[in-house]
């Protein structure tokens, strides 16, 4: 259940299911957002400006570890303008997949926090990994920029300067995530967005999501 | 995945499974709504006034580019009344596919704006055609009328006034979305939607869709 | 599609698919809520107190037009406490199903009205038999009672002094809704469904759903 | 439909069936939350931190009624942490069924009351056993903690004060939601969680959901 696949043709429809599953959620629509899954020297990537929730295993392309595609789907297709900050995240940090969301959540935090949005005292936090339930959560929010490839410096810079993070933000946009297999990614990922959602929620109702309660017993 | 249908089963077949997604995510409900699909000089479309979710390729109408009805399902049918609609996106602006939509977001979107909806410096904006992150990205907003048809002189004056825009929002009643074909029409849908949802969101939280923010590096 | 379902086990696989349906919506958690069909002189009705997505044919009841038990489900299953409610749709309104939603949207609607919902210049008001763009659509709004019997008097009364209504709300409580048919009973509900958290939404807004809006240039 | 199923691979297939349900409806994303079924002297559980959703029966562990491991699945997986818990609702409630939710309604109630959630005359009341419409519905709120097992006597602790409540609730975290089977697990969760909406919906439109309505007839 939790073992990555360990063969091309796993991973590839391994791939399609997570999309289907994240466009279900909300947060792959419009063709936005995606995911990468790197096993060992390969990563399996969805091409740019598709519908993610369609996806079929020959449309994925195939690289190294140093972006150099093996292996192209037939057609026209586009490799991700992501690409080069997926490919950050597994040099930088390991990670065997990273995913990228477009949630309403992950926006809408950005909007409500400055350059970082910090957290704490929530039990999904838990689910982060080194993160306990009264450390502070901080992830870093990127400002957005026209072109995603511009962005890949930023993240890069974001991912040396936090490295307890597993997600950077960006304004007005959404959020990279990354884990060190899919399974982690995708845990990682459902709890980040909890906490997104879970901060804007307690603003709108008065409480302060970076602030431990006032009453706590321990 | 991205190319449309090439046979009249296909299409049809398509536009049932494209309803079902819509009911889902609460475009189509009541019976309201629907889709119609053009291929070169056939057009695809939904009866008035039946479950969207519920439909057969058999039910679908058949038309001429010109709306003259080739054929038509059997039983008491009728046609829906968005046609003049329909075709007026087909003609004016070549489109494809139009998606019709009462979806809350943005039927909401309606009331927290006059004539035009205006958003900038979001994300979702880019899965737009011919728009960019620091753009702004303007919807035209037509009075309801009593009856669908009576909106048809509107909705081409949009059409005209508005070259950039690929939907018209109606106020207190929903959206229409078009595209040069159903998976732009339907990314085009996914993205307004979500920046209804944000605009509405946004201004729930005390933020200003229209203006680009504050603190904005670029 | 749209033809009601010609023998019993018809009908009876499509209450079950139309609970399924309803659980996903929300309508009928907890095992409240539901939907009796009537087909002439045959009534079909789900028994009280089990998990409404997880019925079975062989679950339901069978009843004639006044009431009686024609045939039971196996075991000890209890008729509705609701069934006397659905019969005065039958009876009073000449109605050929009726749908029992514990919707939250519902719920909070008969929070922010006092006897009665009035909502106006919506389109989805056009899905509700009879009432148009420009109408105001009154949903009378019962006090709920600790027994569900013990609301039938109301009920009916209800249904006679609103004779263009559709749907009954009850207050901290939910909705009954009907049609002459299976069809229009789950148009109307999706319809009123709409509605209610229309309303809802607008009263967090700052617009009140009962007024016709000032700019209105028809 | 209602009764319990009879024998070890049935209770395992219905266990991670109902995980599939409750991660549909956010109650257990992020590898949080879960479910217990006791059969008698037989307790099947979940590992802990896997992937609820795509739990498999032969990943699911096997205990006696005092919590020593009969079967535990292959490979390195862990005993859930909220095992005492559970087991405590097993021993001081008779219960056969227990469900842990992380759900967003459940985490915001804790943040809206103090050391007790009161809500009353709200209909879905009922579905909880022993409690009526006009009745008050209390659930305890304990603080969180670093570590799920230091919640155990706490837990026990609230279960003994209040014999009338199938829920407790952990403040910043979710809720722990008994009943006499599975099927009464299942629909007093379904109902707590509609009432932690409706509470944290009623406060936010200015209603006290602790209150009985003003108006009251009966």
């Amino acid at each position: 259940m939790s073992a990555p696949p360990s063969n091309a043709s796993n991973v590839k429809e391994l791939l399609c299911e997570l999309c289907r599953l994240f466009y279900q959620q909300g947060w792959v629509s419009g063709t936005g957002g995606g995911i990468s899954i790197r096993e060992g020297d390969r990563v399996t990537m969805a091409p740019s400006g598709v519908q993610k929730e369609r996806l079929r295993p020959e449309d994925l392309f195939e690289l190294d570890v140093d972006g150099r595609v093996l292996k192209a789907p037939e057609g026209n297709a586009k490799l991700s303008a992501c690409a080069p900050l997926f490919f950050h995240a597994f040099e930088l940090r390991d990670a065997g997949a990273v995913i990228h969301s477009h949630s309403m959540n992950a926006m809408l935090a950005t909007l409500v926090f400055g350059d970082e949005l910090r957290v704490t005292h929530l039990e999904m936090m838990k689910g982060i990994r080194g993160t306990g339930y009264h450390d502070e959560l901080v992830v870093p929010i990127l400002e957005n920029t026209a072109h995603e490839c511009d962005l890949a410096d930023a993240m890069a810079d974001a991912m040396r300067r936090y490295p307890k993070t597993f997600a950077v933000l960006v304004r007005r946009h959404g959020v990279y995530v990354w884990g060190r297999d899919w399974v982690e990614a995708k845990t990682h990922a459902e709890c980040y967005d909890y906490l997104f959602e879970a901060a804007v929620k307690m603003k709108q109702l008065g409480f302060d999501p970076s602030s431990a309660p006032e009453r706590n017993p321990e």
